[in-house]
């Protein structure tokens, strides 16, 4: 153990935090895992709890670590870049974070056009609409629940492979439609019980709000779509 | 009380749905009321609870209620839209909203800088920064807790009047320096005892996390901000 030095002119939190940052370059801390307990840190390196506190602080600010609410400390895993000035798809997006894309289908029915999918996607009073809901992985851990809406023109999509091929491969190459650019908004959500056990996580955690409509080069709406998104897993970027 | 038609071709959810919406229209029900339970209108309209939860479903799905977990649901109110192509101030933000803004400053010092601020301000080893935490109000209620780190040549501002006066409006008024644009991320966190504290709501609430550098029109990083954003008074837009 890494003894702090009290004559040293470097202040002890910061002695706190490069040794903390150093465990987790070498790997001794690893991504996900939970680092002790601030009151453990200041037993073990003879310091105030206000001086852990301070090296914490200072680690959270540089994404190097994350407090979870009632949880504890715990080392910062990577997150998917969403990059929200491009517009590509949730495939394309895993391609570029380096991490396997992958899609389960929960539901794929005909149902009626609700007022947002009327005013969203230019429909008519009892228009019909192709939903579809599903769960998107990033190397096989779920990290989006999706709810698509497409115009019953769409209706060919139900027949297609959506599971092991990208919705938008599907879309250009059998069909020539392209996504061009879209609308988006992004807030804060908790999710359900039945969200929660989609996404494999706890009743009333936060997600990510996300909702887009996607516009061919015509700017005729493809779809629209309802993203939940866990927050542990995703950011937004606007760079 | 209106009752439900179970002769109508309407389908009944439809027809509660119309119901509930007609309340909201009127103001029997309230921007951020509670309504009744789903077993209590169940009984009130003499339907499944299937009936209801659709046409919760859709009013949620329509953006005219919002489930909160283990509380209920509520009318939504509406939120602040922050449109992130625009490059502009929670000042400015706030009057295109058509809600008063203010600011309350918590912790306004220099400090040593951290390794983010050196990565995100072109700084060096042993500078330091000028770091503005404040509380930003929207019509008097707390919004966001924000923490601003600024190179040490903007110490001027810690003589500023930033309770009374927007910051860019400062900035650009007496010093000449204007924000051209900024590099953002969002993502979602949770808040601390203290974070709740300040924004008067609940220990583990979710919080939208926005962090920015803002830059001049030569590229210039002005300064880095971590806003934590309360999810129920706020949404991020992308037109």
């Amino acid at each position: 153990m890494i003894k702090l030095d009290h004559e040293n002119v470097t202040p002890l939190y910061k002695q706190l935090k490069d040794i903390i940052k150093q465990k987790i370059i070498d790997g001794e801390f690893r991504p996900g895992q939970k680092i002790p307990s601030e009151l453990q840190l200041s037993k073990m390196y003879n310091v105030s709890r206000i001086t852990v506190r301070n090296a914490i602080t200072e680690l959270v600010d540089e994404d190097l670590l994350i407090k979870k609410q009632g949880k504890g400390t715990f080392v910062s895993a990577p997150k998917i870049e969403d990059n929200v000035l491009e517009d590509i798809s949730f495939s394309l997006t895993c391609k570029i974070n380096k991490v396997k894309p992958g899609s389960k289908i929960i539901k794929n029915v005909i149902k009626d056009a609700n007022e947002r999918d009327i005013a969203e996607l230019n429909l008519h009073e009892n228009d019909k609409v192709v939903y579809i809901k599903r769960i998107r992985y990033a190397d096989d851990e779920p990290v989006i629940l999706e709810h698509n809406f497409f115009p019953s023109k769409y209706a060919f999509l139900l027949n297609e492979d959506l599971e092991n091929q990208s919705l938008y491969e599907i879309l250009n190459e059998k069909y020539g439609i392209a996504r061009a650019k879209s609308k988006r908004t992004i807030e804060i959500t908790t999710a359900s019980e039945e969200e929660a056990s989609l996404l494999a996580i706890s009743k009333g955690e936060p997600l990510l709000l996300h909702r887009e409509i996607v516009y061919d080069k015509n700017n005729n709406p493809i779809h629209r779509t309802k993203q939940l998104i866990i927050g542990d897993k995703f950011k937004f970027v606007v760079p």
